[in-house]
């Protein structure tokens, strides 16, 4: 069960409206790695969790946390929109030459649709989507994406915030920034307590029996580029990461095979094939029986 | 520029029709961690990428690897769909009751629009969509974002290779998660040289200045879920991972802020106020001018 | 059938191309609550309607008045465009300097794809989707819909008609204005007539049996919010609309449950749990069998 | 800010798995009507809210009860997921007839994607989207869209409840039917409230002047289609519900305007006219200034 | 303006219900290739079109049509759901086993959703989007692009043809596949006399100066692949069907260029560089004022 | 399999960035039309060909090369966004009014989302989609699609031509419509060699008899409109193009059908009927088992 409390983690008010940056805003809100994504990704990794504890703790605080920060961008946007402009724009541009990077840059939904409101969208307009997130049931894995839609909502804050130099935005995003160095750190902690603690280990998922894959190639770095400096990277020679094999470099595939022939799928299916009398020649199958009807 | 060859890298051929096998492997062809998104994902970071040399040759020379998966899976599939059924259901049910699984468990686009061929769609028919991938130009947060794909694809593979037992289909299959097993460490080595050659630190992006975040939050969790396991955690206490601070533990929020008051947008937007009769009280502003028109 | 007459409604000539503006019209076009919307969503009403006579002509008779609302707005917007700038942006803007606002503010495919026409898209440039409309067969239901639509379709025009003062422009919104007023209207009273029919009753779905319901709860509003005047609405005390109840005040909820525990799906799933080994363990079982292979 | 508590609003646990279902079940979650949809349209109009008191807390209290309910079916469906098959298809038939249904009919990226998990889509695998939801200021467009919502939602779950026999399952679809039997009377009663406390009437947005409309058509029911018993209805004669105007029936338009004549947009666009060389005779504008470069 | 008449162009009924039918009947209607997309892409043309007569009106008197084919597709679609399963799965396995069939293979959605009725997707349940249809002004562009719609739809109906052997259902697709063949003629025939009339030719746009274009490859082959067999089709050798060229053969391409040098991009952006201090260097720009801050 | 070269098929630097154009560019580099489309469909299609030889190394032969067109775009799309604006917007406006047009537009994504990188997204930030290709293995259909592919793709880099005088930019562009002239004229040469080889005919699949259509209505043109001048058309009279019939000219319909009665699904469904109190009459059935339980 979730309990709204009609207060704020962090004051979230600009110093004055900015249109144009409410849509900017808009990105770490509803985008593919705004605040919806990781408060949805995170509760739908506590629902699909296979084991209590201190892991599902710790998506549940987190997630509960993160539709706190929906709110204070929502807030921040509706106050940004406050004079967003709906009147006519060439007057509005004779009035005030600046107003042309507003009418030009705000996202017209704001004001047509809702009415100098928030909206579930990115800074382009597309509306947020459930394919942007993964709960897999496998915490390494889940975890690894937690940490890169941290880092990728992190680096999108900064971003944002040379985009202004209002001070109460400025205020906003200097906490979120922090949050997010936060829970960087932190899923990376819990990447490695998961293998401490034994539960999972590199490659995921570990307990597929790695002999069941094609072990030749589980180690080699084939390129199939014409850059030679792949070949100087750690992942190129030494032990791998997993503590499973010992990397070597190739130019290009080390195995071929030839393509299979191409397939003949039923007549009924009109594909272009070489056989184009194909149909009649099968009197007696299922195919000439349609045909005759 | 590509340069196209017609042999594949591993044999990919079915011992024989499976149609509704046909349809759970799009998803590693088509779906948010199929072959075309970690294909697309390498190539946008390699043209994203300001940075030559043997970080660009990576993703160029992984991103060429995966387009030649896709093609390993979508021959597959057409393969796998070879008999797809495209009579009469009731038929075909009649004949043989284990078609009746066949006849619910098949994408029906394979046969209606595809005829008998692979799609760039996930396993419920989604069509792969472009917000799938990223390629935000710092590597570090795109690089982890290449090894949770990495491990989400093996982990998906990983299941499907116990969704059938054609020694042709698994031959493909451990082909491919011998490869994840590369990708998933070669990703964690590049992000461990990407710190080892000076070029990127926690937290991501490490150099905007951390001052300029609100610090007293940068290391605390805080517990918006009443589990009480979170602060056993390495998460909860102890120095983190980024090396810059110490974690604490804290039950909730740390700091709050009272709500805004909310906005006054202008007239026009129709929006709900307390002012019902705001529009007449501001004769002489433009609102009052268009009113009269 | 359809028929098809070379005539409009009522007249849609702008008195000057404005390409700005012709992308903020396509809201009401091809938005969640255009034009499109309502065509399609009261056609497939009729379609999917179980009961001939006055309800399936009125969707019947509307719906198709739709469409011709559909074709005022696209040739209103092809007249919009005539005018729109393709040529290189730092001339035109040097050329005049209004002009930054139209590049900035209009829709860019307008030219690049549908050379100066009007396309099936929203403001924000999103393709209309099927998943905007409802036919549900129950018309009370249904009818709520519409009359959303409606209310929602004409808050925009009414917005919109702010936004210009091309009198070709407004003299075509006040007509779409009295139309959204009639259809309105329409629909509320078409949800009386359905109750005073007998056809249907609240709440909706009416003959499901209402003693099949957790009855405890049928009638409590519950406060998940700690705002207390939500207290003092006729939700919260007095009957309820349909009759059939009482309303009480709650702070919270009034029941509560158990967090059932965690499941344990299958092991090939490779999900993270507290048995790690639990593939060993169930020797015998399919599982076993799979990893023996 | 938002709180999470371990405890469920009612209690959430099946009778036995059931994977077919658990897929039906998602069109509750994830689907247009479904729980996140409401929740996170509550929530939107409660942060566009432009009047604080008993309105906004009444989303707010709502809005916070939903993302609850979301977590109850999420839980529901991974409990109904236990036992979903992640075996060979063939097998698990030949093994058990009914496993044919069971195979055909479950969300196959249940298993591959969630590992028998919950996702955010409906039934048929589409994404949870942004354009679900509306929230646009004008409260009582958006509490008659709330009211919809909730009819259309309860109308689904009492469908699901036929679907199944399941007892724990029935168990919580009885309280989500009398939740929504709640909803729908509590929007109802909010909607008549509104009007009562002269914050807005009919027609939405009430404080548009009327004058301004086409008001020669405000009240005409215009029948476009040839079934003749829309004129009984009471939208074809007598008062409209928004008391301003009477009813009157006409068979078809009762304006009409000709087409304008098709436009002639810059000759750069390359759209088919019967000026094809016009490019040519506008020697000394732009366009001939880049066909001479 | 659009008239609708209760009547169908042809008789729409079909022997039996058949809830799987009515699925894969649904590309048809709601799919890429469906009735929905040549209307919409129909009318879209007609109201972008800038030249009056004989083209537009052809493209008015098909578009009409089309939704009327909608209409045909949609009330058969009804049909076939009359009888679609609402009940227990498990159950009715039971009592009839090839129902397991039918319970895997339906759209469950047209039970929870539409009530039994037919909806705007396709048969995987997609929603039809604006994106599926063009409308670019360019005549010869726009007719090729219908030439295909009607093929790919003509074949996609005759791919259902086989799935059914309900008379109801192959009389209506005969009449389908028939006006797909007149569609299908009537493009390529429109085709021809645009050139015909001298207002379009080959390539598209013709009137685009060619010799602005690099001439040098306009109508070499280049073969990017390692199949030889390429060479010998009349794409390789002798006069193009423009009339303005030979065709000629290449292996691989005839034009090569350096890649660019990588792009350094202000260092607000948090790219990752081999200037890692970049930032410090540019004392007095924007940048070290925004960092000094 | 893929190989990788980093060289450009054609040199692609601007002569000076420029952040607006970059945004138009999206569209031929992930719009509908754009060099993802077809370079996707193109391999499509060669995976799913029935048919070995010259036509499959025909595209696989343009497949790859458009992977290279791809990669040509996104090149140049990074260097003209090498100096987007991530500043604050009102200091650049005042700075320099010119920049009022960058502002607004630009795709912000561009610098939020992207780093100054190019994106998989059309010129409204659309995501490329899966549903925008066709790969049908009827190869007549397909390469139908093709040459619509290549007239609409050309069509609209022309159009882009006249929106930069960036000597650069038309460089590529100039490229750019040269290869699409060999793609339009190779894909006509295709479809004649298809008919002269005597593997397709018109109508389009031409193997399904045709007999069997419902041939009295296969070369009528039916105009549903009410423009007269389609009757002059080669389409309204004379032979058809497919050779086979003969155009015959009719005002509206020549066929019509009553619409069937209305459907009376289970009751279950609770959708509006004349029958409301139904479920009780069919005592006995299933329904009334359910009622009771």
């Amino acid at each position: 069960m979730f309990f709204h409390k009609q207060e704020l983690q962090y004051k979230s008010t600009p110093e004055k409206p900015d249109a144009v940056y409410a849509r900017k805003l808009q990105e770490v809100l509803g985008g593919q790695y705004g605040e919806i994504t990781v408060a949805m990704q995170y509760m739908f990794q506590a629902w699909n969790m296979h084991i209590p504890g201190k892991y599902r703790d710790l998506v549940y605080g987190i997630g509960a946390e993160e539709f706190g920060h929906v709110e204070m961008l929502a807030t921040m946007i509706t106050q940004l929109l406050e004079k967003a402009p709906v009147g006519i724009t060439e007057d509005a541009v004779q009035d005030d030459p600046t107003v042309a990077a507003i009418v030009g840059g705000m996202d017209v939904q704001h004001a047509i649709v809702a009415g100098a409101g928030a909206r579930p969208v990115d800074s382009n307009g597309n509306p947020w989507m459930g394919s942007y997130i993964i709960g897999s049931g496998n915490l390494l894995a889940d975890f690894t994406a937690n940490a890169n839609a941290e880092m990728q909502g992190r680096l999108q804050v900064a971003r944002l915030y040379h985009m202004t130099d209002d001070s109460g935005v400025r205020d906003l995003l200097s906490f979120l920034l922090a949050r997010d160095t936060m829970h960087q750190n932190q899923w990376l902690a819990a990447i490695e307590e998961l293998k401490a603690d034994g539960l999972e280990q590199l490659p995921v998922p570990s307990n597929f029996p790695q002999k069941k894959e094609h072990t030749e190639v589980s180690y080699q770095y084939q390129n199939f580029s014409d850059g030679q400096q792949a070949s100087e990277g750690t992942w190129a020679g030494g032990p791998s990461p997993d503590g499973n094999g010992e990397f070597t470099y190739h130019d290009g595939p080390t195995t071929t095979a030839q393509m299979p022939a191409v397939t003949h799928p039923d007549a009924r299916i009109y594909g272009t094939t070489d056989v184009p009398n194909r149909v009649e020649k099968i009197a007696g199958t299922v195919q000439d029986k349609l045909h005759r009807e």
